[in-house]
């Protein structure tokens, strides 16, 4: 049994490109994990006609059809109705939807006014999914063989339900799931990594993708199998040899991000560090407190976006200064050793940069970024040049912050710092000297 | 003249949910402004049949269809051929293409594959829209009254070829004009809006649609006329009547963020501002510095994420802590007027609370937030309750700094804090007092 699905996203909103549909691309990967074939999907306006039309060619091609949006109160909102109509159904009013909608009124202390009962009429035989989330229930139907699920569109509600509801549902569709191993890496640009794994990405079980994100790539080994653990069986071996090959650079597995690896790694250390930012303006240290629990391995950032403040408060020596200028693998060095005394931190962190839009030279371009990282004994420090110029602002910070969090990483797990980087001697204590 | 428009977007890693599909959503923006409906958007994998019947399909109800995808160099790249075909169409080499794409890699310096001159095979007759950031180019074919675009898939290649090259050879097909003014609008809950702008949402020219972003909404008055200052005219009134209702709580018009108002304002004034954060954990910052120049009104940020930082570097009373404890409307004082001193800056801002998904009592539950700002002589604090329970720490993060930053603007401009800001007078030192 090999069931096709397709998803079709109502809402006029969508159509006009006013939102974007994160709805589709959540469930597609959804449906993928539960063996469901996606081929199909489509977008359409909260319109009567073209939305039975979509409904219907969507009938005649696949055996799921699920939708999103159009649940709501309003006169706009239609997928009820017209589903039924297609599927030939009669709508019908559900009393426990109604007093799970009465409760939420009562709940956040607003009337309910009467158009709110017509998210209860649902399709005569349909399975209520209730919304735990928000007032309109979803539900899936089945007729002539074919299978519709309707959920609403705002991802908070819908997800949730998908997950507590469809899910369980929809696995009876699927003899076979797909898993995947995530591998991610930093510090090897894509095009390096497709020439090291070209056969291995010739494989077919299981297969091998790689996802360029924002200055790093994401290696997806993918396999279906009969049950979870013979697909990850069949993942495994590729994924080793990913790891043997790319060593270091592959930063974690089934992980959510590098900040993520980094707050780890300190904690299992029982380690603590403390960032000094200049160009990425506290980017480096919002990453870090993205991470529940990273108050045990952070306590410390200071951005010092001034020449004045990197002296007074970080202790940067005004020399240096003078000397190098503000973006320069001096400065960077003494803005890590600065904050990591001033935090009384295991490592300091310093990022000193040209993010751009303006303020780069021919000799300091847009882009050109010193990240440092000590330990109180060896600063290390790397000249960085990021983005493709002009206008790259948020680009050029998102990769000074993963390359600061990456050295700090490598610090954390006694990993080698990338070739380009330079190891500067820590000098104990401040002095005219410059480092 | 009116006509519609469909967009199709060619590609597994779209279908399986790998990546969200951004490109539709800009096209169908795009479209919408220049005076073209798009009903349709649909993805399909990189699969022969399935892309034909999607072709055919679009033709068969839209007079204009633009795919994205599949122009690439690989066996999985098929929309050019798929289409011609459809057309009727011969594929030809397009000689300019091929230099473009021998200097593209000379530039880059790696060598060209054999595979790549695929790229430059395009139906006969078709305008070439040359890629400006990659190799494969785009273009235009017009057959028996249709009107097909191909587009790339990146959209860092898609975005400029549509604009460059697509836009004037749509505007051919519209005799009117879409424009809009965006108000935003920080405070005022959505549904209280929708209550006091009711009268205004059934108006049909203008349109006025609200957009909920995260805490804070969108209000975009949109018309349609022969041209955009009579477009824009139709909008004027609504827009205008909206802001005396709305008063301060409507922040700007047209304009990307609170941060970018927040930057502006501090620059018309002459004044900086500097930012104690502990929950937050230096996204205030972040976003104060994400806005090009915001080191003219912006040079010291500190995260303090432990009393001992909050107390040695902002010169947090330690009583104050130990009375009130870190999350504290007196805590949030003074860490805002400590980093005030600390930076020499007109204005402070503190923030402390309990972001989750632990750390929440019963006394002080996870999304209690204080946030305050100091002018040097009053210190105005909030006590905010945000998201809606266990895990939503990104969410309370982002609208601790939101309100932040809207105490900012209002202090900068001269406008009243909202009416639960409490006024704490500043004591001129740092005293054994408690504020």
């Amino acid at each position: 049994m090999h069931m096709t699905a397709e998803i079709l996203a109502v809402g006029t909103e969508i159509l006009l490109g006013n939102i974007t549909n994160t709805n589709s691309k959540y469930l597609a990967g959804r449906l993928a994990d539960l063996g469901i074939t996606v081929l199909h999907q489509s977008v359409v306006g909260d319109n009567r006609e073209r939305l039975s039309d979509s409904v219907r060619t969507a009938l005649g091609r696949s055996d799921i059809l699920i939708t999103t949006g159009g649940l709501g109160p309003t006169g706009d909102d239609i997928t009820r109705e017209t589903v039924s109509e297609v599927l030939g159904l009669t709508l019908r009013s559900d009393r426990n939807s109604v007093e799970r909608m009465k409760r939420y009124f009562a709940r956040s202390g607003r009337t309910m006014t009467l158009n709110n009962l017509k998210q209860a009429m649902l399709p005569e035989g349909a399975e209520i999914f209730d919304n735990d989330f928000g007032t309109a229930p979803g539900c899936v139907v089945e007729k002539d063989g074919r299978t519709v699920v309707m959920l609403p569109g705002p991802p908070r509600e819908m997800t949730p339900m998908f997950e507590k509801c469809a899910v369980p549902y929809l696995s009876r569709f699927s003899d076979s799931v797909i898993k995947s191993i995530n591998l991610r890496v930093f510090g090897i640009p894509e095009s390096d990594i497709q020439a090291r794994l070209d056969d291995l990405m010739q494989g077919e079980s299981p297969t091998l993708s790689p996802y360029a994100k924002e200055g790093e790539v994401l290696l997806r080994v993918t396999a279906k199998a009969a049950d979870g653990d013979t697909a990850l069986g069949i993942c495994r071996p590729v994924a080793e040899e990913i790891k043997r090959r790319l060593g270091d650079c592959c930063y974690g597995e089934d992980v959510d991000s590098l900040q993520q690896v980094v707050v780890s790694a300190l904690t299992d250390a029982g380690k603590k560090v403390s960032a000094a930012e200049s160009c990425t303006g506290g980017l480096f240290c919002k990453r870090i407190t993205d991470i529940p629990g990273a108050s045990s391995v952070f306590d410390c950032g200071v951005v010092s976006y001034s020449n004045d403040i990197k002296a007074s408060v970080l202790g940067v020596n005004p020399k240096t200064l003078d000397a190098f200028g503000a973006v320069s693998s001096q400065t960077a060095c003494e803005m890590a050793e600065g904050v990591r005394r001033l935090a009384g931190a295991n490592f300091g962190v310093g990022i000193t940069g040209i993010a751009g839009p303006d303020g780069g030279t021919e000799e300091k371009p847009v882009g050109l970024v010193y990240a440092a990282a000590s330990d109180g004994k060896n600063c290390y420090v790397r000249r960085l040049m990021l983005g493709h110029g002009g206008s790259e602002r948020a680009h050029i910070r998102m990769l000074s912050s993963s390359n600061a969090l990456d050295m700090v990483r490598r610090l954390t797990l006694g990993l080698p710092q990338p070739p380009d980087a330079q190891a500067v001697p820590v000098i104990p204590r401040r002095t005219d000297t410059v480092l």
